[in-house]
């Protein structure tokens, strides 16, 4: 889909509501007329949230969405895994493209958050990450953080383009967490800025670089610790491939690159004991489940 | 300095006014009685912005502050370069560590944003880059561009952290500037997101990732366009590198990486020219001035 419209629909502002899908569909804030998800492989741009997914959270400004696929019509239960495929690939791909996602509410959403009858646009979220789950049919389902974007008049931009380092990445609104620095400053001088995965050592004039990944996200749903058992030393193209599955670590410390077939012993340092438990965590839920 | 203290000092909110330097050192907001940065090679926790080098730009929510070092003492005019040590340096270590910097504003700074008399604490600011220039008195300074992150309660965190790709970074308020995001799409897509220097293809289940690099930057002081000759396609890492002057670009289209003496062939795609101009433009500012 070639004229897929990413952003804001002019004339329909944050607020806007609806009374059908296919006024939605017209205006083209949500295309698809059954489908909650507007994507393909090239992206997603638009998602509807209206209850139909028992395993969906809303939480307002952090939305954690089910993908689609595995249901039964008549019965709406999960009858098999879903693939990360079409709508879901799509979220994936807005996630790495960092591409905006219109979020539309149903009535038949979480009351606290959704409209008392019809559907309402309420505004730009960014995918912030995706990881799969056993749903409560004991089939496999892939899961969608989406944190709403700033809603001011201010566009909000990457801080990181500017700078030094990574992504472009945007401004969010939502529930923050409160952080311990201290943490990934110690895991980094520990390893003295060396990547655990590929031992490279980013260096500048102004010195080394390296990134703390946590391994298993904190906040919810993983709920990880805050600490350094819970981190790994990174560079940032391994912190990449790590947090979208394609690295895992197995039991024996074995880290392995799912896309490249790639296998070495996680680098260790003195006074950093890695919990098993949580990169155990990690390869459940967020390596890629069919090797690619 | 090991008992460096980064953030908010308890007692001392946003606002806070002091009547000297001394009493700013005591309230431990700004340690040094003299020097406008309280930093070293392991960080730098604050800066005062007082007017005191012409070369400062205080543009409220974003800063363009001054180095240190190479002042005649009795004229303040500039005798020498700026070296990349001492508080420099730790501005720069603050800027790779994402720590948060105190500003202090004095009443010799621009007068629509500074206190009339005395000093005044304001808030929390984010390193976002550094560059060399030629100062108005011939000689290198340093340069460092500072933007203030949220001062609501809520704390802000790192969105990139809980998600695929890079380094923790904080949210900024600021003047925000809007970018097309068809550039860096436009950019990746002919590249088919390969790095243009190390030739890394990042892959991950849900696809291939890169980051499109702007050479110049975009807004003041660098004012580079946005558009797809001002970018490059580059990998998370060889972002860093480039952002941070490690890797530079000559008009013989040869990247050299300073840190590790690596040289290479830029790679190229149809379609995508990229303007020797930008990439000197980024060597003159952006590469180490003294290899390391």
């Amino acid at each position: 889909m070639p004229d897929r419209e990413y952003g804001e629909i002019p004339g329909y502002p944050e607020g806007q509501e609806f009374q059908s899908r296919r006024e939605l569909a017209e205006a083209k804030v949500h295309r698809p007329l059954q489908s909650g998800i507007s994507g393909a492989k090239d992206g997603a741009d638009s998602i509807v949230v209206s209850g139909g997914y028992p395993d969906d959270e809303d939480h307002g400004d952090e939305i954690i969405y089910t993908g689609q696929g595995g249901r039964d019509p008549n019965t709406g239960h999960q009858i098999a895994d879903q693939e990360l495929t079409r709508g879901n690939l799509g979220l994936v791909r807005s996630e790495l493209d960092g591409r905006p996602v219109r979020l539309i509410r149903g009535s038949g959403g979480d009351p606290a958050y959704s409209p008392a009858r019809g559907l309402r646009y309420d505004g730009l979220y960014q995918v912030t990450e995706h990881w799969h789950d056993s749903g409560r049919d004991g089939f496999r389902i892939w899961r969608f953080r989406l944190v709403k974007l700033s809603s001011s008049p201010r566009q909000a931009v990457a801080p990181a383009a500017q700078t030094i380092g990574p992504a472009p990445r945007t401004a969010y609104n939502g529930n923050r967490l409160v952080r311990d620095p201290s943490v990934p400053e110690r895991v980094k001088q520990l390893h003295n800025f060396t990547c655990q995965v590929c031992g490279i050592r980013l260096l500048s004039a102004g010195g080394p670089y390296a990134e703390g990944a946590y391994i298993r996200g904190l906040g919810r749903p993983h709920d990880g610790p805050d600490h350094e058992s819970n981190m790994l030393c990174l560079c940032p193209n391994d912190h990449f491939r790590f947090d979208a599955g394609a690295i895992y670590v197995d039991d024996g410390m074995v880290w392995n690159a799912l896309t490249d077939s790639v296998v070495g012993l996680l680098r260790t340092a003195k006074g950093h004991e890695v919990d098993p438990g949580h990169l155990r965590y990690h390869r459940d839920h967020f390596a890629a489940a069919e090797p690619t």
